[in-house]
């Protein structure tokens, strides 16, 4: 389907500036002639009129009244984001699993616990918006049963098992609605970056992914600067990876040479 | 060994202020009669001379590098002790699992992340303080094997099972040394809390236990207020509880009041 569309936004418009973005193999790519996005014109209203929805930050997933499952996700990747997209003119949703950060301004916040919470208000703003970025670390797994007490150290066995069961994918949900906004993933991998990646643009049918390594000493989780390869589908070959890199930086400029980048993909996907 | 202690404290010094708590049934209790800490005098260097160790806030035990198991201790209760430890005159070593909170002024603060890690620094400030206060929500269980990597979704069975071990149990390790400190240990509970709590006194050899109901509307993790009721072995027949308790207030004047009870309760203990 992706496809398909992809091939009717290039027969649609081939010379838009989105459909010159790096053929590279699915790989960091530091060397490559790339359009710069900090170059674009109109900066301040490039996303007018657009309606962009973010998740951000953990989720935390009950064990029982006072144990949960949850990961090292800060939210100031999608906080930022929502930040730079606002900045950039577009009206932002921002859906934000527990985090100890102030909610940017003009940025419309709602605020979850859990991936099903997370699910339930993702899917009340997918058939508004025109962007979904999935931002959040959303977590794979929730307990298969929570305890409505606090659970007791067994003292006669000193092992516990915890029996999970898989969390739905909310971005995915949300790209395989029968109209889907455009999506970015994130991937928060700690090897084989471009193949994971790879994996889960196909996999989950968005129209593209931003990874970072987040063993890489200095960015990622928790870090102020931050790294990122983005991959979608080759305008030449869609059934290749195309990769773009953005190199550290602050999270807030990252976040802007990102939608920067993300709205050239989005007018090259756009049948005009 | 305990209350070969209490009863050999009770012969030296039957008169003693600590000597007069309550002696009520293992239950919540507030009518009984009891002294009055906030008169008692010399109130801003009541602690002078003596090490408090504090323990404060959650552990986090990792799953992989991203993920983890935490709960929801906000670590507030803990600080509120160390804070008001210093006021009254001790020095405090506080050692705190990932909280966003200050360091109080004139607190030696040592930060760790998990149970073993705690235990660690526990086990280095245990034979240099003259008491011991848990006030951490220790996780009781950690994984039995932390992944190197990022734990993948397995798409072709939903499901996932993480084995857990128990923890070591820190106030319980260091009140089992050979010359203990005085310990003063939490219980955050759901449900019959006094009798959770009693076991948890005898259990781990603590001199006091003070616990609190999570599931109570306005008070523990995360508030700003708590209440408490405390726990020891009575004076008049060490094989019963008696109880005493703290009403809800503000964490920091909580902990004052706590503090000046287990002041009483301590010089109950120690023959002069």
């Amino acid at each position: 389907r992706i496809v398909a569309e992809l091939e009717q936004a290039l027969d649609a418009s081939p010379d838009l500036p989105g459909a010159l973005p790096v053929d590279a193999p699915p790989a960091h790519d530091d060397t490559a002639p790339a359009p710069d996005p900090q170059a674009a014109p109109g900066t301040s209203a490039l996303l007018s009129g657009l309606h962009v929805a973010i998740t951000a930050g953990p989720t935390r997933e009950a064990i029982d009244p006072v144990r949960y499952l949850s990961n090292h996700s800060s939210g100031r990747m999608g906080f930022a984001l929502a930040e730079a997209a606002v900045a950039l003119g577009a009206r932002v949703t921002l859906i934000s699993g527990p985090v100890s950060l102030a909610t940017p301004v003009g940025v419309e916040r709602i605020d979850v616990i859990s991936a099903l919470d997370m699910l339930a208000a993702a899917e009340r703003v997918a058939p508004h918006c025109d962007w979904f970025i999935g931002c959040a670390a959303v977590a794979d797994y929730r307990l298969a049963r929570i305890s409505d007490h606090k659970l007791k150290k067994q003292s006669d066995h000193g092992e516990l098992t915890l029996n999970l069961i898989e969390n739905p994918d909310i971005i995915a949900t949300v790209a395989a609605r029968r109209s889907p906004p455009w999506t970015l993933g994130f991937a928060a991998e700690t090897r084989e970056l471009a193949q994971y990646a790879g994996d889960k643009l196909r996999r989950k049918g968005l129209d593209m992914i931003a990874a970072n390594d987040v063993t890489a000493p200095g960015v990622g989780f928790g870090a102020e600067d931050n790294a990122l390869t983005l991959y979608h589908r080759s305008d030449a070959d869609p059934e290749q990876l195309a990769s773009h890199v953005l190199p550290t930086r602050h999270k807030r400029a990252l976040a802007e040479a990102l939608l920067r980048y993300a709205h050239d993909r989005y007018r090259a996907r756009q049948p005009r």
